[in-house]
């Protein structure tokens, strides 16, 4: 069973994620092999991932776990953490452990094995962002967890094991520090502004329309005033809401549109940059809250972590972000 | 001028080095080229750096610049944050930034290219750990600068750009993010307790003896509770110090003993690992402070930052701290 554990000075938890177990030596020649050979997220291999926990298809009569379909979730073959078992919380000494309790699901987004969240296109896309939408609604409703996160790893040099498109989420027990900053970040500026800091950002953004990548109606991509990498996006919905359930069937395909440019934009000015993208939002089961907002955050991965990021937690970025921003407003797609 | 900004919503920083500035093509085949090929750090070569702001060397005759050094420290070349100008810090409607105002410099370890942090001998590491210390202490002058991160990356993977032993230091104008997290997180504690957290870890290590990796007279050395990255490990200080600048002689040649040790255990599981170090303490002319530690935090580089670290804050770990300790302490060095 995977275990929880919390640093006791500055709170971060972590996993230790036992089902992955290894001895020294098997780090020595790691290397994603993403390329070529069997894919286990291709039609016709439905029997080597774990049964599906939701499919889409365009057909009344598919058969679960069979072709067919248009987009497909399936547990993690490896999870970092595991679904079944009770939440066990307990000391030893001045530390703190719970059991490695949660969800670990792949989202399979197109039975194309060469086709990429760039060229999928966004009536496409706006499948994925729904399957995103169905599994928050599910977990939601076991009162373990209290927030999934929703992310995408492109490139092996970005952490994905499987080239076939994919994104995943984790269900956790806990609320991960980066929301809990989030949220105590907003609330002070709420509390001192009666505003949304978010809110005030994007109004911010389109006066100065400096870091401005594109919008629509809906939704508003900007490179994000100190970004921790080179062109670096954040999608945001310009009606203010914290929770990405919040959304009706108009934000899901404005959002899909105003996301695939961003992926073409951003794979026009590097080709082929591998990438993650993670989805921010309330935490499960909490009220609509006045300053928070949810959004989605794109980091291409260009820059090396390296000591100083280790240890001060400070990024060094080699492009100002209006740069960025102009090459990929400019970018021809 | 680099240029320090803040992001509005968590108040992490970010360094914009506009000095390395690029365009987008000039990631896409960005790889670190370490071997081989011509030293600027070696012997002979010592035009090719700024000139030196410190340098160690057995003979009284040595000239500046000039082999025959034992260790040098010079700027860096293209350093992240600049030393000449004023700390301007100015608001951008609700943004916040500053002048990249700092100093970066790089402690060339040894004049033999091919030696590491790991074949140094200790007497001779004694002298990196002195550097840093005076670095540390003439940097603290400039009342300008607030924290003083010190830090090594060794190997391509861990970003070092060089292949030449050396760590490097960069001055802040502000102290960084994950030591404010730290001072926090231990005043906290302390104001509970009244007791150091992390003089409290060292006495729960000792006792429970199941992540101790080596121990002297004067340090400990740790694998943590809650490690970010496997054969992550801790060099602590037992007697409570919060400053670095609090080590008396028999404290240097104690830290030079535990840290190769650690160096050599861990090169011994996994040889050639690539690793990230970084030296944790006080912020610049604080006064000595009860509730915070001084200590050094070794990473090794063999998990990737995919996604879900990117967007949680949590970590995956795919081995046990408690195992990590026993390979670390059984390794024959």
């Amino acid at each position: 069973m995977p275990e929880l554990r919390k640093d006791p000075i500055i709170g971060r938890w972590i996993i230790i994620a036992t089902e992955r177990g290894k001895r020294p030596t098997d780090f020595i020649v790691e290397k994603n092999a993403t390329k070529g050979g069997f894919c286990p997220l291709c039609p016709g291999n439905e029997n080597t991932t774990p049964p599906e926990v939701l499919s889409y298809s365009g057909s009344a009569g598919h058969q679960p776990n069979r072709p067919g379909w248009e987009l497909r979730v399936v547990p993690n073959k490896y999870p970092a953490l595991v679904i079944e078992g009770n939440l066990n919380k307990e000391g030893e000494g001045l530390y703190d452990r719970m059991n490695g309790i949660g969800a670990h699901e792949v989202i399979i987004e197109t039975p194309d094995h060469h086709e990429t969240f760039t060229t999928l296109p966004p009536e496409r896309m706006r499948k994925v962002f729904w399957a995103y939408r169905d599994r928050l609604v599910d977990l939601g409703q076991d009162p373990r967890f209290r927030y999934v996160m929703v992310f995408k790893n492109f490139g092996a040099a970005a952490g994905a094991s499987l080239e076939h498109s994919h994104s995943q989420l984790i269900a956790l027990p806990i609320v991960p520090r980066m929301i809990s900053s989030e949220l105590e970040g907003s609330l002070s500026y709420y509390k001192y502004k009666e505003r949304c800091i978010f809110c005030d950002i994007i109004r911010q953004e389109i006066n100065q329309d400096l870091r401005v990548v594109a919008q629509n109606e809906l939704f508003i991509a900007i490179v994000p005033y100190a970004p921790r990498s080179p062109f670096e996006m954040w999608v945001l919905p310009k009606r203010h809401a914290s929770s990405y359930l919040a959304m009706d069937d108009a934000h899901f395909t404005a959002l899909s549109q105003i996301f695939s440019e961003c992926m073409r934009r951003l794979d026009k000015c590097i080709p082929g940059v591998p990438y993650n993208f993670v989805l921010h939002g309330a935490p499960l089961r909490s009220q609509p809250l006045e300053h928070y907002h949810w959004h989605f955050e794109i980091m291409p991965k260009l820059t090396m972590i390296a000591g100083f990021e280790w240890g001060s937690g400070f990024y060094i970025n080699p492009i100002p972000p209006e740069e960025a921003a102009r090459f990929l407003k400019e970018a021809s797609i």
